[in-house]
């Protein structure tokens, strides 16, 4: 089934994020996911391993978005505890997903070992739900209702994420066009305002940035229409080359 | 006047936060102003610039810890509208900051230019706010109640940061101490569990990564208290060495 959303949001769980010990890299990641299919990811959180916050996000941003990606708090140990917290939020007891109990179980007798509580908890989902293979782990995540509950791992996150590809589709892409210039913010603000209001359907972002001491500001613009975007980028050449003569 | 808190929240402005094209980066920054000082970050948002959205988030977070940091769309552009969104959601209207005004004017007019509307815009705060200068630009920040709205770029939101330094204080900082092992975190779930059951007053979190096939597991213990905080380390350390022999 292939599910065809417009909006995600996205929730990083795990206080290591919050201590700035770990940045936070699959933001970046899921954006590379969602850019190309026309999704627009409206918001992102970071929050602790705890499982009041955990429910109260999920449930939060599952309802702000069509669909909802976590990262973090699925392995075996004391702190991971989003599986638990989302099947608690959404009614949903825990049960050992067979196929992945006889995977991780052939695995580990195949070294000598057996399945203890933290391999089962790995294995464990809540009831209906999607389970998320990927080639890295058997481990999986999972997807319940609209969320996808996803590894926080970076390479397995995108794993996870690459076997979605094919079951989540969007709408047109956006389209932008980026142009540089060395004038200051308050150089072209109300001109750029002035092309904005021209072209309500076009998003124009102005991002400056310090190199040094200079100021350099990216203009952005972008558009499902390439037509659209063209003249947008038209009156943008023609407002920097007027204010540069 | 000195604040004294213990509890701190961020929230991140910016559409090109959540397209992908510009890495959220001020959140290290924050921890760093935060992790000595004991203060902390209970979570944080990245959302897009719409005033309803900004309002929002303004008002949950700052009820949600005793101080929020906002980063981002205080500047002339017509996408900056962070200024007015909080000025709006705490009900002051806004207003010319005579010093900045003042400041800003001296400037341009050395350089032969006038204060424009989008000038005048960086230099208008909400009524009551405190101005939060800095060594970078004319163009304050400004804090409205527990509410500290600061710049998007990296370099003037630390610059703004450290002109808080001595006005914001916490409590005790956390220290804490890392443990590197190449063990499956399935080896040591169970114990880590009992370490962490028999120090309830320690933080212990378990943080695997893959480093090109290999996996390597970080075991970081935190805690207020350097003897409990030795005491959890030396659990840690028998743990490990149990396990491998």
């Amino acid at each position: 089934m292939v599910a065809t959303v417009a909006t995600a949001a996205y929730l990083a769980i795990g206080n290591e994020l919050l201590v700035g010990r770990t940045q936070e890299k699959n933001l970046q990641v899921l954006t590379k996911f969602l850019n190309p299919r026309g999704i627009r990811l409206v918001e992102a959180r970071l929050i602790s391993d705890r499982s009041r916050e955990i429910r109260s996000a999920a449930r939060t941003l599952s309802r702000r978005a069509d669909v909802l990606f976590t990262s973090g708090g699925i392995g075996p140990t004391h702190d991971d505890i989003t599986t638990a917290a989302v099947a608690a939020e959404f009614g949903c007891p825990l049960e050992i997903s067979e196929e992945h109990f006889e995977r991780m179980s052939k695995y580990y007798k195949e070294r000598g070992e057996s399945m203890t509580a933290p391999r089962l908890k790995m294995v464990r989902l809540p009831r209906g739900a999607e389970p998320i293979a990927n080639p890295l782990t058997i481990a999986p995540g999972f997807r319940i209702d609209n969320v996808y509950v996803l590894a926080g791992v970076p390479q397995v996150f995108e794993a996870m994420l690459q076997t979605l590809a094919l079951k989540i589709a969007g709408g047109s892409a956006r389209l932008s066009e980026t142009l540089y210039t060395i004038l200051h913010e308050s150089r072209f603000a109300e001109a750029l305002q002035g092309i904005q209001e021209r072209h309500p359907e076009s998003e124009i972002g102005s991002y400056p940035r310090m190199q040094g001491e200079r100021w350099k500001n990216a203009i952005v613009v972008s558009d499902t229409d390439a037509l659209r975007l063209g003249a947008v980028v038209k009156d943008l050449r023609a407002m920097l080359k007027s204010l540069k003569s």
